[in-house]
């Protein structure tokens, strides 16, 4: 890994680390809420099943590799994720997928909103439950290529996103000092190594 | 793909397929619950961020590659999903981590307890957050070597588990498919591509 990569990596770590976590016992608006169903299966059985609601909706997200037009190296962000060890990841953009939008759109957006770069080609990689015992939520990734800056960054009042561009082998790197942490990066991570020149 | 495990296939999802789904409005016995918390990052700012939790628990899991001693494919298994398009899917054997239980531990608990097989080796190939952002569930992939079935399988009342064999290459056409759809089980497959002979 390049020196000067490692300490900007390390500069977005120390600023965005969480420090103090406060269990909230009254919140009023909930992100995360369940329905439970009774399910009848074709053999004539029931089971009981809950789905995990994530604002109203089934949490389908998208995900998007960005390669840079400029040079061989792929765009990651790095956010407080304050539920894991570090309470911080680095990842690929990603986010939900909006009411009435296509995963295409939605990758688009994201990446847009989350770097300010757009790509001249993207490729529908894959798609995947992210917790199918649970969730409807059908996950898509992408390749986005000849990504080029033409926008600024366009963040919710809540999220707080760095982003910096790295190798292939950096993002590996990555995954080995658990860095990147995340499934629905670490397969989009398996997914464009075939793209790799 | 062969024609038999295509038929056994096929059976498995007639029979598990969810032909009537019905919300419970009051559902007292709640798997899936929330916690928000007020997180004081290192720079000053603060962020709220809820946490899914499943029966109390951050809900880690533990994926398991089951590869059979005495010829060269793994063992799957096959349940109703019922959120997912099919509603039903294959993916490996795999479980919720208990309390005081190690990640091996359950992955070789879960092994049995779902198809009653037993392997002489395993190793541990990988770990990953299901959903970083909103989870604390950190889960554990396991390649299992010269797996020999020793005991019945051991399920709880709301379990319906069916399992078959397959190669790896009849794996790749599942997920192709649509059959094999879980991130879980896809980044497992990635994973144990390195162990193949």
């Amino acid at each position: 890994m390049r020196k000067e990569k490692i300490e900007e990596l390390k500069q977005y770590e120390n600023e965005l680390k969480t420090i103090k976590k406060e269990l909230l016992l009254n919140s009023d608006k909930k992100f995360i809420t369940s329905r439970c169903y009774k399910c009848t299966l074709n053999n004539g059985k029931s089971i009981n099943r809950e789905q995990i609601i994530k604002s109203g909706k089934d949490g389908s997200a998208v995900i998007v590799a960005p390669k840079l037009k400029e040079k061989d190296e792929f765009l990651v962000v790095i956010e407080p994720r304050v539920f894991t060890e570090k309470t911080i990841a680095v990842s690929f953009p990603a986010g939900y997928i909006e009411n009435n939008e296509s995963p295409l759109t939605a990758a688009l957006r994201e990446l847009r909103e989350e770097t300010g770069y757009m790509p001249q080609k993207i490729l529908h990689l894959d798609e995947f439950y992210q917790d199918e015992g649970a969730s409807k939520a059908l996950n898509h990734s992408f390749l986005a290529l000849n990504c080029e800056k033409k926008f600024n960054q366009q963040l919710d009042e809540s999220e707080i996103i760095r982003y910096m561009s790295l190798t292939y082998d950096e993002l590996l790197e990555l995954e080995n000092m658990k860095y990147l942490t995340g499934s629905n990066s670490k397969l989009t991570l398996c997914r464009i190594k075939k793209y790799l020149k």
